[in-house]
């Protein structure tokens, strides 16, 4: 589990994260966690200014610290010292454009998720990236969790034989307070001119349907939504229920949603196979409670013996201690720059370009499936 | 708390309830536990000998022993120490007619749920307890809890504002095992010709759904389905979705399912309103948790100071002795003994043949939406 | 699991356990649960006319509404139809006069721990039931609960192999607010004078200290404490912390306390044995977590298949029902109805006189211990 | 809570942590993650050129890559660029030598716990820290969580009123397998030889020990303790019960083991004042369960509003969002930053000498007084 390779770390640049962006501070501390990927250039900011000096305070050299993502792409393109991987970290609606120009541009890409508004610029970057021979990573950064490496090894492994229904939530309460109907940092979220054709389901409920896939390994073939917009003046749902089929046989159900107050970041998970289910739970992620038919559920922790290689690899410290998100966001950094010196566009574990269609596909099949009564649409 | 009323049991009949059912045994212990009934009659089983055998041994008079409810029926009609509540306690198909017969003879009747096996029997039981002027509860057990109580008097009470969403569940795994296709305890269930137009939705999922209502004190009004038998050779459903929209503008969200490997005896529910959140597991019934918006979750403990009355008076011990499902329903038989010495039959804290009709056309909406590809269909 | 035994009721009497008290309560539920007794006589109250009211309002015949427990001996003593099972429920200081007087008439007896307030008087009674043949019990109520059962029979079984260490707690924080100085109803606990040697390790942690010997099989041999009396004015302790030597070589840790704010009814116990260890709590009674050497937890359910018989027994209900301490506590009077039937005065699973003795003995040098700066005493 | 500083990171010197230290890793994930050190010198390993390959592997350049701590000392000790901090963290017996050398060399040092071996060398140490003007910090790292820092606040600003009692444990049960005897990866840690007076008390106890005056900020006047050496062949104890008393008036009560099988890294503290109660263990570490005298629990999260400064400052994700280990452990890494940034020698919420040493005579206190009956010990 030692993050000692001998190799330098990889040049990383960064666009967007900046000084108040939570998950910009979520991306450098993954990427900074196992030494593999060093921050030398950045367009950090909407505001240019604010964001050379955020860049430089982080440690960028002052001639990489940039004022925009253009300046940006046109100073590091023909660098011999370039780019290893560029990260965006945008608002949701630029991810298409910054995502497709680095690309073109030969870097490989992490995008944060959504990663894109639509479908039609969704399949466009997968093509890009197809054309590139780059790699285009979507950072449904949970799939990095030990334990959730552990239940997908186990699904392929057989240990729940065929799966039968996948219950999947993501729920928290933050967008409840009828006060904040004008809060600005919340409000865009629900107006479509902004967020597209979704609210909740594209913005929290897309990581725990993305993990559905993820565990299971199967895609999604049709589903039927209901989505709710239950305070006054929302366009758009903040709470969404749906009802999903998969390519193996599996049934999906997923609820998540913005007004359920007192969950905090309720994503979980749990599996129900012919031979066994599974249940894991993001903010007790140590532990995967596993019932095989007819015995005894047991506790698998983190860091225990005869995890599978997967789950073992993903772990930093030993068994009992806690870790977190700040872990599982840097296993997929890790396994970004295994696939970067590797070559390789298509790494097994990590979440890719597809995985972004497909999301964006669901999304807007949600969408109109709920505007349509809960119709089933296929995908 | 005490329950010394200073009345004299209740004579108290039992149909159904042999040696081996679980539900008779819980009913006797309910029943029993504050001495507010005495069992002075009972038709057992099918079988008319052991039945009779089995109501000896549990202490009825022999001559109050009966073969067959029509017996019992014919036998307790016109005795001057007749019973004052008949329980009905038999397979599902034939809840209608033993209730009906009961009821028309003046019994006050207590049956288990479901009430009826169609839409059409339950308008007709209701219509006879109207006129008969006896009380009909129904046995939804788990909204005897205490904490169930404090739930609803909070809502009733405007703790939590509004309610916007409700999410429910009541999932199980002892029905996922393959090997069980010809187990004839399991099979019948799936078998619409002797379990009707639904399965676990009917058995078990519609204690959840009747907990949502029981709480937010508001009626279905549409619901849509999704229906899965995930094992082969189910005719009827094993897993089950839905969405519902209530009198009151609450929105539900309701799971149920028979495979899910893992979870035992999974009644839960949340309750997300405009002023905070609630939430309840049947698994671990002497906490409920309480969000007030924008404050920390708070542990209410069964039996704490400040709780409601009716969450008060549920209880039986001090807080922090676990009570179970034993106590939780025994209130509701404390509840009928109320009624029953009160003359009322419209007891506010008790599920009424009202909501076993709402439960019954709540099931068969949901299987006709569920054959309908989900349509929502208005009860 | 059904409560029939064709047997009559035993007729049951009750000393103590007035309207207001809490334990009559709770005796009376768990005597009534299984109708293996009926409530037949009673001394119910300190104050004469309020008992025998109280008496009657519960169903007692006048005649047998005693005003004191002296009238109800003499009452009792020689009728035909005489009681069989008094349980004793007065405050502590009057146990062993009650108890050996009732005993002597040759009544059954079941006692309030605890047995007596000093050892002499325990041992006294010990003999005293010895020389009667009459069975003498004393409510360590909280070794009914099923999982308790299952504990102490994997140690029995070997299941843990030798025990090494037991960690038991009982501790709670409803006598922490100094404003209540003044309380009666808790400064008497404090007092030497009413309470005897001890006070929060003789009235709720001597509960933990039962639950070693009665999971383990193994009585005391040595021990050493620590009391603290934390709020000013308290004479006896408030909070102790005891080691402990067993007879089979397991040593015992153990905490409780009045001042823990926030504990409820935190009675525990951890056993750790050289081939795996066990966890349960009385406030989630219902699972029993075992660690077998070297593997992953395993959560056993109450009601689960493959548990050993005394667990099986003394469930009620199927799995995933949340049982309590009514079942629990019924399943010591079905131990005690059991051993009357058969006419046993030592029923293996059924705390009696040895064990109050033991208890008494181990709370004296506690507080000879605690007195002596910690230390051992030999028992 | 940007990991911004605009500074250059400091350079870092690691003694010990070879490739397969477990701790190791963790001081390097540790001091990385917010970029503000960066591992210039090491000296890695007992065998020269194993610790060597590795650190070269680690990107620590060759020149500085030594074999032995003394090389080390040596290379760096007259650099211009020389290191900010030297962590050591070496076998236990060692790291009084190495940690004297560096701090009498002039490098500010952050030395593994226990800080040293004997009392003696661990005033010996504080004194040259003192004398040194160099900042010495001991690893106890759970002292980094974010909810340990709200506690301490919490303690800190009166929300508790005066400490009665704490309560803190660390068990697990990895040294329970009576087939490890001759595992040589656990048998040192009981041999006195190389571990000195104690095992399980000062590896791993040490942490609830040192917790408990974290949390209060008062000192041990006094203990007293037992030991077992629950495995044959034993000589130091692997569990460990301690009462204590501190300096402003709290009670300490503590349980240790190591061979509690089915605890995994158990280290807990409940925290009991006047005026409410708190409780945290490290296995969750995003809650922290306070209830207010009188009032329900209220379960407060990580980063949550309304925590204190502390806590808030040592958080770095959003609420909900698990945190764990990794970052507790660099928020020491981060306070030492701060302080060497700002020549502090005293940062308030770090470990320092005074610390260590107040452990090892803790330990030494605690070995005397098992060794004597548990005799009560004045340190």
């Amino acid at each position: 589990m030692s993050n000692a390779t001998g190799r330098k770390p990889i040049r990383w640049g960064l666009v967007g994260g900046g000084r108040d962006s939570q998950i910009g501070e979520a991306h450098r501390i993954a990427a900074r966690l196992d030494n593999r990927f060093a921050l030398t250039a950045g367009a950090l900011d909407i505001d240019p200014q604010r964001g050379r000096a955020f860049a430089t305070e982080l440690g960028i050299a002052p001639e990489r610290a940039y004022g925009t993502w253009r300046d940006m792409l046109a100073g590091e393109r023909d660098r011999t010292d370039g780019l290893g991987l560029v990260t965006v970290a945008t608002p949701n609606a630029t991810h298409f454009e910054i995502a497709a120009a680095f690309l073109e541009a030969g870097f490989p890409v992490l995008v944060e998720k959504p990663m894109t508004m639509t479908v039609a610029e969704a399949e466009a970057l997968q093509a890009m990236a197809q054309k590139s021979g780059r790699l285009l990573a979507v950072n449904f950064g949970y799939t990095g969790y030990p334990l959730v490496r552990q239940a997908r090894a186990m699904v392929q492994e057989g240990d729940l034989g065929a799966i039968r229904v996948v219950v999947a939530e993501f729920a928290h309460g933050f967008h409840a307070d009828a006060a904040d109907a004008d809060n600005a940092r919340i409000r865009w979220r629900y107006d479509p001119a902004q967020a597209g054709a979704s609210a909740v389901l594209a913005d929290a409920g897309i990581h725990a349907l993305h993990m559905i896939g993820y565990v299971t390994d199967q895609t999604i073939r049709r589903l039927s939504a209901d989505f709710r917009s239950c305070l006054a003046g929302r366009l758009l749902e903040d709470d969404a229920l749906l009802a999903l089929d998969y390519s193996g046989g599996a049934v999906g159900r997923l609820w998540t949603s913005a007004v359920a107050v007192g969950q905090m970041h309720g994503l979980s998970i749990r599996i129900f196979g012919e031979k066994g289910g599974l249940r894991w739970a993001q903010e007790q992620p140590n532990q995967l409670y596993w019932t095989p038919l007819g015995a005894a559920t047991r506790i698998l922790e983190r860091g225990a013996p005869g995890l599978y290689p997967d789950a073992a690899a993903a772990s930093r410290l030993a068994i009992g201690h806690a870790e977190g998100l700040p872990v599982a966001f840097a296993n997929l950094y890790r396994d970004i720059a295994d696939a970067i010196d590797a070559g390789s566009t298509a790494p097994p574990d990590l979440p890719l370009a597809a995985a972004g269609l497909e999301m964006a596909r669901a999304v807007e099949a949600a969408a109109r499936s709920a505007a349509d009564g809960g119709r089933w649409m296929t995908l």
